[in-house]
């Protein structure tokens, strides 16, 4: 019997009724034999309704004291199951960042947890308490509280597995991992199991269920991680370590609506001026995804990349340095539509098949990336419905 | 110029509207030339509100996650209000109990500060900005959020200031502290300046405009505390060391439904039990305040006070190690009516006034506790606003 370490999302909590449940299910574990640790999430759509307090006082929240304010819901939550647990006669303790020195990187809304004391958590599991986490958030160098980026609370929970070389599962309103989301295409099927490499992918290109940098971890420590449906029994999904001999083509769809592409037309052809671009984006901590640039013609070429919607403002002003505006466009109307396989390594064509179903159904490609187990295109929203019926269909997902 | 450390309790930070305006008038303030700290309470009924949610979970929640999860709602308002002086382009930044160590004893509930460090305070003084302390609540020696009780907030603010050598602002939603309260007795007048010492008297005896141990502290290091109106310009009233040749006998009535009384009857005359008994409740930390006993006869006494309502039902557990059940009564029907003035140090005959102003007027007096500057009696509630009448206006309040 060792440390499991589950995460129990918003909508897992989002009710009284819905945290004395979890509580209980807790408790069975524990009696079970097993030293139990529970990071929790804000309850239902708390943050939500926090962003949007702070959006009512200002457009551009001071990045800092917005940390300082999200980071109430997780504490809010974590006391009570900790409360709800007590209350049924066992000893349950809930713990914040600074309680537990979830150190990070510092930066507001998107930190990097560094490391985590298990000094506090070691001295609890040996008393036979069970811990309750405030997930989602942890403390700079310089005392700050700062947050993990939204669904942070599932990197808290890996970085806890890792650190207490736990078990880590993850509780959330769906059962599984789907090959594409069953709410755009109902006959998806789940998955008993994903490898890491297919989930980040997936993850970072717009499937909701996990935290793509929770991923990543979880594959750097080796740390498999169970996702499956709050309080249900029925069978989840793995993500781990996958050795197959044979793989299928692909195995999931991931689609995205929050991207914007942006295009910055007859820049001249320097090399210097490329980088300084993007790492003038990146120093403000904008993630680009996807980029494709024309060849030089004239000594001038087109850029292409897309960005989070929300961070679009401050993008074109730092473009602003770079390029005139007339030359700066911006198209909302893109949907990212990838398809992810490790199998795509050993298994030639997939992207002239996916190419020839979109031709013959009209459906226009803007851009494309590809890596070595995805492809990626941006199409038209429109388009997004048709795209993952027909590439589905096709790969029998 | 110094330091003001402002206070702005719930009622003041209920609306983001009400924050934005304390912003203004926080930041004209800072213009004049003084450096800033505003120590905030939870948004209007958020303390309740949070209370319930654990309520809900538990009839007794456990006293450390309830501490954890209602300290959230200063934080939440300290955020706020910096955003919104952030928002309107002033450096402002908020601090909540662990980033400026506001060091407790540790007691859940009800918590004595025992130290502030000025180490960040002062950074951030010197570095110009306005500083924003969630109010309410400190950490303890292991680092455990405590909470002050309720109106703690003002007890943050008088403590900041005493360390800081500053000047201390309480702003409320009445406009100073007048002599009988307003809701009760429509002619009350309001006060220019009242003691250290009536102030302590008032608050304690149910005055809700200050927390008693705020005045007390405020006593203690001899800090003045301005009460006034949130975002008005009306004057208000100075509570501080008042050196006058002579005084009003009476400066104020207080009156509190808060409390019940109970009588131990017939129970052996033993100096060693009573100091049991109240050992017993002390280390409960329930406040005793009326204390009244009986002489022996034949070796028996009847042993009555008054302890906080919601505090009945542990009260009645401890006593049950002492007396029969049938030997303990509690009485619901009781208000606290009590006369504050330093001038009954001096004038003779007061008390013996207010029990004939209450004999003719057939006011029934239950218990009566004195002190040098005050006399308590419990009577029925359905006397009590014939009695505050009677008395203001014998004594001209």
């Amino acid at each position: 019997m060792g440390i499991v370490v589950q995460k129990y999302g918003g909508s897992s909590v989002a009710t009284v009724e819905k945290i004395t449940n979890i509580a209980k299910r807790v408790i069975e574990r524990k009696e079970a034999g097993d030293s139990m640790i529970v990071v929790v999430s804000a309850m239902g759509k708390t943050t939500d309704g926090l962003i949007s307090l702070a959006k009512s006082i200002s457009d551009k929240p001071n990045k800092r004291e917005l940390d300082a304010l999200i980071a109430t819901g997780e504490m809010v939550s974590s006391s009570l199951l900790s409360m709800a647990i007590n209350n049924m006669g066992h000893d349950a303790i809930s713990l914040n960042a600074y309680q537990i020195s979830i150190q990070t990187d510092g930066t507001y809304g998107k930190s990097l947890i560094q490391n985590i004391e298990d000094r506090v958590l070691n001295k609890y599991i040996d008393q036979g308490k069970i811990i309750i986490v405030a997930g989602f958030q942890g403390i700079s160098d310089d005392n700050e509280i700062t947050t993990l980026g939204r669904g942070g609370s599932d990197t808290t929970a890996v970085a806890i597995a890792a650190k207490m070389e736990g078990v880590c599962e993850i509780y959330t309103d769906v059962d599984g991992i789907y090959t594409v989301d069953p709410r755009i295409f109902s006959d998806a099927k789940k998955l008993d199991e994903i490898s890491y490499e297919e989930m980040v992918e997936l993850s970072s290109l717009g499937a909701k269920v996990m935290h793509s940098r929770s991923v990543e971890l979880a594959q750097k420590y080796n740390i498999p991680i169970y996702v499956g449906e709050s309080c249900s029994d029925k069978k989840g999904t793995y993500i781990r370590e996958v050795n197959k001999m044979e793989n299928k083509p692909i195995t999931g769809i991931a689609v995205s609506d929050a991207d914007v592409s942006i295009t910055l037309e007859d820049i001249n052809y320097d090399i210097n001026m490329l980088s300084d671009i993007f790492e003038s984006i990146a120093n403000k901590k904008i993630n680009i995804d996807m980029i494709s640039q024309t060849a030089p013609s004239n000594g001038k070429v087109s850029l292409s990349f897309t960005i989070p919607e929300d961070e679009i403002d401050e993008c074109i002003n730092i473009l602003g340095g770079f390029a005139e505006e007339k030359n700066i466009t911006v198209d909302r109307d893109i949907t990212k539509f990838s398809v992810v396989g490790i199998g795509m390594k050993t298994t030639s064509g997939v992207a002239s098949k996916i190419f020839r179903l979109f031709k013959e159904n009209n459906i226009q490609v803007k851009m494309i990336t590809t890596s070595e187990i995805k492809i990626t295109c941006a199409i038209k929203r429109e388009d997004k419905g048709e795209a993952v019926n027909v590439i589905a269909r096709e790969f029998n997902l």
